[in-house]
Parts: C-alpha cells; sequence; structure tokens
C-alpha cells in the first residue's frame, strides 16, 4: 500500500425495524460521520464516495450512487455503487481505502444502508435469495438459513458436539447487544430460551438467526499521513484483505471452511505486517451463530472445533481474554446488508477511540472486521488499529 | 496518482440479441482479454477483479461478483460489482486503476456483462427504469426516452436548430457500426430513413435511440511501469475523472447541459496534465443522438450549440478532425449496461493498438471514453494513450 488510509469520522443509525426510509438513514448516518469529526472535514472538502447497499429502497430506487451524492450533501462527488451480497460494506471500504492509496482521493465519504422492513416478505426473500446460489440451491429451495444449517450439522458433527456452543454465541451477543443503544435487540436471552426456541433450519434455531433490519452507517477516510488535520484520535487501516469463493456450496471442498474469509485474514495479517495476537477484539460476520464459530477458526484464532470450546468456555466474551462481537453482532445488533459491514468498522471506531460507553471492551487497540457476502462466497477482513 | 495504470489485454463479445446467456458471455470476454496478452498473464496472476453489470441475468442471479470470478477462472481472487447505472463499466475501471495506483493489485482483471434480451419487456423496462429519478420522473411515466427528448426539443429550440444534427449523429454512427464486426447493427441508414422513422419521443425517433443488446467486455490492467512483462504495445490510462449530478433533471441549473460530464472532464484533463487538442478520437455516451451532441460540448470539443455544426459539417466522422464513436457507439455497437464503459475501453485498446481494422482511425495516438450513467446522473472521462 502507497499510502495508508486512516478513519477521522464515522457514524450510525440505529438498527432494527425503523420508520425511516433509505434516504433519511443515509442522511442521518452521513451527518454524524461528519459531526464526529473534529475539525477540517466539511461536505465540500469530499471528493469521493461510496455505498454499500444491496436493495435501497426494495430494489424501487436504483442508481443509488448519485442518491448518496444528493441526500449526503455532496452531489458533484464522484459517488460508486459497491454491491456484494452481505459482503457491500466491507468491500465499499477497501476500494475507499484503495482510492486514498492511489492518490485519487483525499477525504473519502463511504456509506451502507438498507430498508429491508416495509417491504413485500416475497421480494425480500427474492433479492435476498439470489445472493445465493441460484441454480443449485435457490431453485431447488435452499435458503440461507438452509445453508447454514447444513454446515452447522457438519460441524458439529465433525467435532461430537451437541448444540450448546452455537446457543452460547446467541446468549453472548444478546448480552453485548443489551448494552448497544444502536442495536436491533436489547434484550439478554437465556440458554433455555435459544434451546427452547422454534426450528428455522435444524440445528438453528430462531435465536440462532440474525433479524431482517433497517439501518445505515457513514464513515470519513482520509490518507493515514494527514488524519490529524481532521481529528487527535483517528483509527488506522492497518490491513486490509478480501477474496472469493465458489458461490454454490457443493463446489467447495470443505463445508465447514470458508475459504474466502480465510485467504482475506491472511491477506490483511500480511499486508499490514501484524500478527494475530496483537488483535484486542473481533467484530465478525454472524449471521448465524454458526457464523461466529467459523470466523474463529477461519481467521486464524482457533483451530478446527475449538472455537466452540472457547466459547462455552466464556473467552469470546467483552471482557474476556477474546472479545467477539462486542456491539451484539448481525446477531443482536442487527444486520442491514449494504450497512452491515461499515457498521463493524464504526463499531471499530468507537472501541479504540474509547468511546463505545457501557459496551466498551477495556484496553482496545486493534480489532478486526470480518465481512462475508453469500454464504461464503466473498469476504473482506480489516485490521483497524490507533497506531 | 501514485502509480499509473495500463490496460494489457482486451476482450469484448459481439455486442446484439445473442443466443449466449450471460455467464457464457463473460466467460468468452474474459478468454479473450487472456488470449490478446502477449506473455506473462494467466489466471493465477490476476490478484483483484472488478464486475460492472446493472441486471446481471435480469435479476435472477445475484452475488455477481462471485460469479464472475468463477467464471473467469479465478475463483478465490477478490471480486467486486460496481453498478452505476450506465457508467458500471467507467466506474469499475476507475476502481481498478485505483486498486493500481494504490499498489493493492498488480493484475487486474476488468469485465462488464448485460444479458437484456430474452427477458421479459416488464422487467427490463423496471430494472433500467430505476435507474433514472423514481420519485419525479419514473412514477409520472417519464422514460429515459422521455428525459432525453425533452432534452433534445430544448438543445434544439435554444440553438434554433431543425433535427437534421440528431440524424447526422445517427447516419454517422451506423456508418462506423456497418464496419464493425462486433456491432449489434452493422447497416447503413440514410437520413431520409431516420427522419421517416417512428417518434419514440419527439424529436427522437427510432434511429435516435441505442438499441437493447446483449455483451460482455474485459480488460486485464496492470502497473504502468510493469506493463511491458505482459505486451509491447501496453495502452496506458493517462487521465481518469468521475462526478456525479442530482439524478432527478428538475434540480439541475440546466437542462442540455450534464455537469457531471464536464466535471469529469476536467478532472482527466487535469489528472493527465493534458490538453483536448491531444485527442485523436472520442467515445462518447451516444444511448440517445442528442447525447453524442452534448458530449461533445461538456467534455470541451466544442461551444454550445457547435457540436451540431461540427457534425453536419462531417467533422466527427470516422476520417475526419475529431472521429467520434468509431466502433459505431452505443446507437450502432450497442448498449448492454455494464458492458458499454469497459467496451468503450476495449475499443480505445484496439484503435490504439493499430487493430481495429476496417474502422481503424488513422494515426490514432490517444482516446477518450466517456460513461454516463442515468440521464447524466454520474459520469466517468477516461483518457488512453501509447505513452
Amino acid at each position: 500500500m502507497v499510502r495508508r488510509a486512516a478513519i477521522v469520522g464515522a457514524g450510525q443509525t440505529r438498527f432494527g425495524a425503523l420508520d425511516a426510509g433509505p434516504r433519511e438513514l443515509l442522511r442521518t448516518a452521513v451527518a454524524q460521520a461528519f459531526a464526529s469529526v473534529d475539525r477540517g472535514a466539511d461536505r465540500a472538502s469530499v471528493d469521493s464516495a461510496f455505498l454499500a447497499t444491496l436493495g435501497f429502497g426494495g430494489w424501487q430506487i436504483g442508481n443509488s450512487a448519485a442518491v448518496l451524492a444528493e441526500e449526503s450533501g455532496v452531489a458533484g462527488v464522484p459517488t460508486t455503487r459497491v454491491e456484494n451480497a452481505c459482503a457491500s460494506g466491507g468491500f465499499a471500504l477497501r476500494a475507499a481505502v484503495d482510492a486514498v492509496g492511489s492518490g485519487s482521493a483525499e477525504l473519502v465519504l463511504v456509506a451502507g444502508v438498507e430498508k429491508m422492513t416495509d417491504i413485500p416478505n416475497a421480494r425480500r426473500r427474492y433479492w435476498l435469495g439470489v445472493s445465493g446460489d441460484t441454480e443449485w440451491e435457490r431453485l431447488a429451495g435452499l435458503t440461507f438459513a438452509g445453508v447454514y444449517g447444513l454446515i452447522a450439522s457438519r460441524y458439529l458433527a465433525e467435532h461430537h458436539l451437541g448444540p450448546e456452543a452455537l446457543t452460547a454465541v446467541a446468549v453472548k451477543n444478546h448480552e453485548n447487544g443489551a448494552l448497544n443503544p444502536n442495536a436491533h435487540f436489547r434484550k439478554v436471552v437465556k440458554a433455555e430460551e435459544v434451546a427452547a426456541a422454534p426450528r428455522v433450519a435444524d440445528p438453528l434455531g430462531l435465536y440462532d438467526c440474525c433479524p431482517v433490519s433497517d439501518g445505515a452507517a457513514a464513515l470519513l477516510v482520509a490518507p493515514a499521513e494527514h488524519a490529524r488535520r481532521f481529528t487527535d484520535a483517528p483509527v488506522y487501516v492497518e490491513g486490509v484483505g478480501a477474496a472469493s469463493d465458489y458461490l454454490a456450496v457443493q463446489e467447495r471442498a470443505d463445508l465447514t471452511r470458508f475459504a474466502a474469509s480465510r485467504r482475506a485474514a491472511d491477506q490483511a495479517f500480511r499486508s499490514g505486517a501484524l500478527e494475530r495476537s496483537a488483535v484486542s477484539f473481533l467484530e465478525v460476520h454472524d449471521c448465524f451463530t454458526i457464523g461466529e464459530l467459523l470466523a474463529l477458526e477461519d481467521l486464524g484464532f482457533a483451530p478446527p472445533g475449538e472455537a466452540a470450546r472457547m466459547t462455552l468456555a466464556g473467552e469470546t466474551r467483552r471482557d474476556a481474554r477474546l472479545p467477539v462481537n462486542p456491539d451484539g453482532g448481525l446477531k443482536a445488533k442487527g444486520h442491514p446488508i449494504g450497512a452491515t459491514g461499515v457498521g463493524q468498522a464504526y463499531e471499530a471506531f468507537c472501541q479504540l477511540r474509547g468511546s463505545a460507553g457501557a459496551r466498551q471492551v477495556p484496553g482496545a487497540e486493534r480489532a478486526l472486521a470480518h465481512n462475508v457476502g453469500g454464504a461464503g462466497a466473498t469476504a473482506t477482513v480489516t485490521i483497524f488499529g490507533v497506531g
């Protein structure tokens, strides 16, 4: 990387079933991002923008890049929509880091947004469903919950486990979400409730699945070398990695490992010349509880099967050795598709500046964010630090 | 720009109503791009990819970035879908130039694809329509042809012109398309036929409108400093510019000037430290014939109203002073949305290497490509040269 990047401002709406439409959500998150900058960043200083969204306004409003520019008050600025299913946010941030790195931009706005409620179920199921393989999965009736259910079954069988570790992920992430004023679910759940909930795709029950959320998040990204023009507390992008995999899970060598996550993590650590041990906490893509276990292993923080043990031992709790999803994760904070990856970076920004309030990870110095599109078809890993 | 970029390989399918589906179109264009490289570029050397598409497979197949990686034989490589309506291709190339510029990639695959025929009309109209403003235009019944018809009416009225210049654009671009084996329309048309054709949105008739085309195009982009590892005849990206504007035309100051095109052109010339006079020929976004006249003026090659005179005087013909759309343009070559901007770069690649066959612009040394999304809502301008 020729020039490194830093996040100098960040904002995020609540995630949840909200009254606001996608334009208002965008405006709110972008306004917060500008308000969070200490000095020197007004709309006129933005020279590039990237928007992450899957189905902006339920696919009733297109050309969403132009809409972002307009709603953010930066009409005129070159704006690009990035769409990589649920990893749109991570890929949009990566594009912004490249824009800063190449010298083509000096202050980049990255925003992610999704309005998922108030849209007919059939339409929403369709525009989520097409992000999985169509020929061998979707048209055969396999949903995302179904794919992750298959993966979870296989994981538990391979490692001779019962569903307790999945349950522990849900309990922990709800516990964290309860401390997060922006979370979709601010409600603690008991293990017995999780276990007794209706099954969605066995072994995954209702509490193993992330909700359908509205929300937006926004970042302001500048060259690291100029970051202190904008703030006394920049958050540096220390490593970036991304990868893809076959879309249909049947094409892959292994059902319980996401090769895209593994490659993205290796690239991110290599690009930042960093060790796993340097990371204070993780934000991982737990669209289903099994996703968090896979992530811990694929990202190199646990050998196969060990993520379950670590989770059951409480090692991934907010105040433990390796906090995972201190904001509640997709599970409890919510999963407004395009906003999810941007929201993970927002959490890193808050935590690393020590402004995460009740959910603060003590002494957080370096964060890793992991965003997945499809059931492992694409992934980004971004490492943030305070220099 | 820290590191400049070069195109070291390019491929393109025919544009037209084709039998092939989007996967096959992608495969064909990508295979041609690899085949066009003299040496040293195999699938294993690609380390980043960008896909431009609006409605890949009629919105029945999502996560199209992952599909690109798979169909191109580069599964594993980080792949990003860029969607900026009809400017998707230009913005995808711009992202690739940033990836090379930042040092995050050494060989980037850029592909654009659209399958537009064999899709129900209502669905296609809807997924094209949402790229215009929804609240004030689409839901009021205003189509893209309608918007461009309004603009054309205003242009002709402002400059006290009849429709002859619009007709001349159509005649010229059909003449060029007739020489292009990849063109959707390989048919010369007479001015009388254009004038007598059914009206679509007065003053625009059938021959003033680009067709609905299938097609794909692909590029291989490398750092300029390493381009000769791959080919003896690299085509350098000498300038890149992009911009946005309000999506709804009612929000804009002027109906007959696209501010996004003007800003993108100024940025491209500034970034390349180039003069307009250095450009040998233009590839401009003539989705409707009026688009070519606006482009000539917005890009700084003619003062307001002068584009009509230049066109009527034959100055934009293939063998004249400033050839415009030697490949036939969107008008005759076709307009497979995501492939269009990538296909413009393919034409620059062929022309600047002297391999454009019957449609070769004599002595072409520098090309400008201009890609527009929505009726001027976003635009890219890219300048190519042979160093």
